[in-house]
């Protein structure tokens, strides 16, 4: 049956996105089968369940021959979908296997291991879309490391910096970006813990002749978590995390940073399209359905847009860390659909952000002319230094000012204002004013830290 | 193409409720294609477009038509499913009507307006759902007005009240939800404004005598924007809403406000059915996938999880009232997603606790043994009162308290210790001490107080 | 004992605004202290006290009299600053008068009632600073009724607009925000529910012959309720609300709301005033420290924070509706500060917009400029619709994008290069291009909807 | 002048913990004075500015010598508090010193550094505080490593656990609040880039003979923020940060982190000192104002209020990130308040939690009669394994249902009822149901588990 509740109608920034592919009903579907099949074979590597039940389970886990909706509208029931899945799949094996179906494991096992390895597969995605886009950017940098632009502050045209530098942050956030995810990634864990986290009916599955007191008691039940982590390549918990979020918490985060890592160049490619500023333009801008002539900045706009959205999800998932009891009643049913939006918003975004980056088209000539748009006041920062240390901070504020003053009354460049005046001012006399007023020549650092920045693996 | 991003599996608090079918991508898409529809018989209307073209476009308007999938990915190129949508629908139409499909139009006037009929319609079942819900906690009101329970403050036993006062206030707060969103509903609007809010592209649609600077001009523009709200049955708003976003804030708050409203009973129905309470059941408990014996509060459960998750949501949809520019690049694109999401999420919580109000079963018998659990100490407050008008506040207090530590200690009942204390306190003599420890003698005015809230209508 | 949390050193944009002095600890305290004193003096109105008891706790609550830092110090033991207060009037009252102070009032009929008394005042204020804004915001669409100005979307130019209708638009949302907040103003309750909210403290004030069942019982606990909303103006509630957060939830969204109403006029100002757009400025805008030149839009800059951060502390207020018992541990402990805090962000904000509209610098001829941008391209939706008419909406996209070419290509004006085309196009003859391409002959219908939206009260 | 914005009235939680006192405004100034010094030591330290100079900055950088209040009203004017302070900064020096103050150095640079000392300061004590907490919970899961207790999954008991397993996942979530916030803390960097981030004034305090193209160039500008960053004992930044706000992002995280992550034990305790449950008291719970027999679990509420409000405050930094420009107009100025905000709260909470920790009272009785609330039913999930290992799955679960329907109609126990069964079931024969229905032999791995748990570090 076809339920269209999302085909990605509302999601431009998300749809056909490797990211999509990988966190939909359907693949988390397969994550939980994935599951249930690896814990059946766990079984099998500790010797608590025959081989065969192994293999039939894992023939049976494949999402393609269960009804999603169908399961959808029986996990209302029980609260959750891994009920009516167990019920299916149960069914879906032959009866020698079938003792062998979600043997001693609860729900929560089931949904918190597929949401891993959904996270898992997601953020793979994902940092191969972080990856490209760091790259396209660091050329950008290298491209660019000396063409300037007016650094902007508060809106305002503040002193020169250079567009390499610029995309030199950009990268230092994506890589940030990607060092948290990558970070988190490897420590995601499978969830095994039973009813209540203490493994309990793993006791059933193997006789033991020791007393369950004594402290140095490893009996199946944990090497069972063990094998189950190494069947799915997640890590192996210290405990059960039924109620102990960490993993989800650290996804959360990793994936809100990365939304607002990749917002960063979004905004800014938002303020240096303006038609106006003209300074980049994104490759393929969007067409809009009314003017032939317009290029939107649909990249960024839509990176925008999940960095505006992303914070919230987090705030949900940060907020069921506050769990009580060994399973809370609604704060872990509130994670599942901001986790698994928050890894489609992001990954698409990521997408999009490697494409934005590949294909930005930078324009050094509208830099230069918007450098030049407050008649040389961009470097008034670096005359009042250079007069101050001459005439002292206030006299030299008060020189600048009024030359601004004057070249904005006769619209003209503050160097010519400023050659009248220094006639006036013994001390200022001998300066090469044009050098001082050259934006070009007022970029600091900026070169070696571009470098710096770009040195970093 | 069958897309399967979300089928309901990690939503069965929506699933299968009267508000996932009405918000889901099918549900949009006819809503655009009705907006699409509406505009042209609305130039129909104002004689600037020929009838057939309306009954064209009308016929053509049918959401299973067209691949929701296929537009989902050809959105991203404008960044918004109506740029493709226009496209199929004039290729859709007879040649002769092509020229009236989207005339004049904006892509957000048809998504916004989509997104209000969605609204709409999603609302009509939301408040139907919130009817029931009051109904049915009115008759648990009334049924339960003088059932004595334990109040609880802080989570500890604190003085009596009774079951009905707690049922009229979860009332008192589903007809508030109900009155916010009635409120926001009526005045849900259309989106009318072309590009960029003026209407302009409508002054092509019919030639104009008068001069476009006349203060009290009303053209073919104005008249179409409610010829266009008639045809759907919405509001006509004062101005283009392109980028002011009362109608959609609105939504926001009221269902947020929605959502914890309903979280409240979903709270309190959670601490009532603990195993060590046990004074309120859900009437049909999810089954445990492991415990035989275990009926879960279910519901309660869900309608909790979408409390926790609404916030968040309409944090975002707050967050896009302040967009720049006629448009916002960004702002705007962040709502469709966290709106549709807080109307099934919201919705589907309606329908949950319609049901969990319907099928609770309160146990009378549970709340009077808890009221004993404090061996009369839930009526401390009133034996301080009592004691503190005979022999002063100070005095009271430390007779009741050293009551209470020696009841405590002897595991005996305050009225037996107290029985004793008032031989050695003369000015207590002749008090009824039966009578003043009687839990159910002391709940207020929790009686008059229910029936003044049940009379609101 | 001074002790300085927060002299508003971090929050240049509440500092020394009507909302902080409505809303800092000192105004809380008064504001419990006017509620204490309006519980004895209700009292004494119902006749349950002595007129002298009214006038001494009436005489006693002067914040000035009390150590706010040693009330939060000693705070922390109940978890809440009516404990320590009422210990403190007590003593601050003679003998005679201590039985009637906070008598059968809980902490929370305390707290919450101030809170709703600050929620007043400050909301006072905050209108008194939208209606300024409103104002002076209507002042300037009056005055640009007919500057037109580029409409962007998507960061670029789209179609003309007016300078009037985009102030018209702002002064909409402030009005909205103005209805929501004073609809909320109106409603706000106080607080009278005893130790769980049935009032059953105030039975011993006064004997009483009826039964307590009696559906029609209206004891000295409902009138005293009445009486105490009279004696500060606020509104009676239809039942205690210790657990039902109605008001907070409502004064969360109204607040929200208005922050980012008044965050949209900030966008458009951080976007108008941008170095490259020049079109507004801030009348007084910020001095930078180190470059002379530079006047940043300040104001717009502290507003759009509070639009940035009002939806979190929204998020939080409309979370606590989710509030178990009779009194939930933490959800209403969590509203204090983000409420306080909305208050007064909020507060400062309007107060900034009020400052801000009033100043405002409107540079009607860098709009004019900056409309030529494009090299007419800004009306191409104009001619591709009267094109279209004549030669086909296909035909119509293609000469004009030719022309777009063309006319970038060779820097020239988009008027001279169609000059060119239509004698190439003869059913494009005799179209009068200069009228056709002038920015401010395509401005709609922006002159009556500016009027429209001027005239609502 | 004494302003009480904030002395900490509405904040039980924060009011007089160590995290207050160092987040307050009083704190904040002193870093920024801290910051100012520091820059001028390091300009010396780099034989850019006379010793003197560093002697007289570091001398005047005195918090008690500055009005704050004063300070935060002339802030407004630039939209922070850095513009006026460096004014007065100058003034409380001789006049030989004053061109070293600030010198080179923007508003941000200051303002930034000093959010990071405040953070580094109110770290320190959050992790003792942490360290605190993570021992006491230590000692109590090592005390009840095998006090058993009841499971509770949604509410409901599910199996059996032991509180030592409860207490361990505790300090597994205060190590992992631990660990990131470690992490965070090691990494703050100093801020140091003039205007825009080139570092472009400080070029003017030393004559450089190199071109500023030289890719290996490290003249004075990158070793005066090494100096800075080593007179603070805060990191050297690859790149300034002014609109790369990992810093700040990564404080939201990880402190939101550690509200949730002390939001557990909190949630944990409020459930289980319920009147009903009595399984654990807060060692000094607060006194009620009107109940004298009640002690509320305070500290636990407290603790859960701020896990309740940290969510939307990192959500708000988190949205910071997206900042366009080299500083934002809005973003920046949004992150002060919420960023104090977290540090002062989740300090006051773990300050909380260590001493809930250090003072809660367990009650191993009570959790033993808890255990039996369900006639036995708790182990149903161990007796339907055993049962099933011998009749198969269906039968099991028949058997039991119908054993538990007996029991609780005949109010007797469960392995009352069984042994009647069993004298059915032949293939149940020989079974020891006083083993299999004692909950404290099915506690699975708790034992283990625990220890591995506190085996970490």
């Amino acid at each position: 049956m076809t339920y269209e509740n999302d085909a990605g109608l509302l999601a431009p920034g998300r749809a056909g996105s490797p990211a999509e592919a990988a966190t939909g009903d359907a693949a988390f579907l397969q994550a939980m089968l994935d599951a249930e099949a690896a814990l059946t074979r766990a079984q099998v590597a500790c010797g608590l369940a025959p081989a065969a039940a192994g293999r039939a389970v894992t023939a049976a886990a494949d999402a393609s021959r269960f009804d999603v909706r169908d399961l959808a509208l029986r996990a209302r029931a029980a609260g959750n979908p891994v009920v009516p899945l167990v019920t299916d799949l149960v069914a879906a094996v032959e009866p020698d296997a079938r003792p062998y179906v979600h043997r001693g494991a609860g729900s929560q096992d089931v949904l918190d291991t597929a949401a891993m390895l959904v996270s898992a597969r997601a953020l793979a995605e994902l940092l191969d879309d972080l990856a490209r886009a760091a790259d396209a950017v660091a050329r950008l940098a290298l491209a660019h490391r000396n063409t300037p632009m007016a650094g902007r502050t508060l809106t305002q045209h503040a002193v020169p910096i250079t567009f390499g530098l610029k995309a030199a942050g950009w990268r230092a956030l994506i890589l940030d970006a990607r060092d948290r995810l990558s970070a988190v990634r490897e420590s995601l864990p499978v969830q095994l813990g039973g009813a209540a986290g203490t493994l309990a009916a793993f006791d059933a599955l193997a006789p033991r002749e020791d007393d369950d007191t004594a402290p140095d008691r490893h009996g199946p039940g944990m090497a069972l978590v063990q094998a189950f982590a190494s069947e799915l390549g997640l890590a192996e918990p210290l405990l059960p995390w039924h109620s102990l979020r960490t993993p989800v918490a650290d996804l959360a985060g990793a994936l809100a940073f990365t939304a607002g890592a990749l917002g960063k160049p979004a905004a800014d490619v938002l303020i240096l399209s303006r038609t106006e500023i003209g300074e980049v333009t994104e490759g393929h801008g969007g067409d809009s359905s009314t003017m032939p002539h317009k290029a939107n900045p649909v990249r960024a706009t839509l990176i925008a847009a999940a960095a505006r959205r992303a914070p919230g999800l987090a705030a949900t998932l940060y907020g069921s860390l506050a769990a009580g009891d060994e399973r809370p009643a609604g704060a872990w049913h509130a994670e599942w659909e901001p986790l698994r939006e928050l890894l489609g918003l992001v990954g698409g975004a990521a997408h999009e952000a490697a494409e934005l980056a590949g294909g930005l088209r930078v324009v050094p000539y509208a830099m230069r002319e918007n450098l030049q748009l407050t008649d040389g006041l961009i470097v008034s920062e670096r005359l009042a230094a250079v007069f101050a240390a001459r005439i002292g901070r206030e006299r030299a504020r008060e020189v600048l000012v009024n030359a601004a003053v004057r070249a904005r009354a006769e619209t003209t460049d503050l160097a010519d204002v400023l050659t009248d005046v220094l006639d006036e001012e013994p001390e200022l006399a001998g300066l090469d004013l044009g050098e001082l007023t050259e934006p070009a020549r007022y970029t600091g650092y900026a070169g070696p830290l571009t470098d710096r920045a770009l040195d970093r693996g």
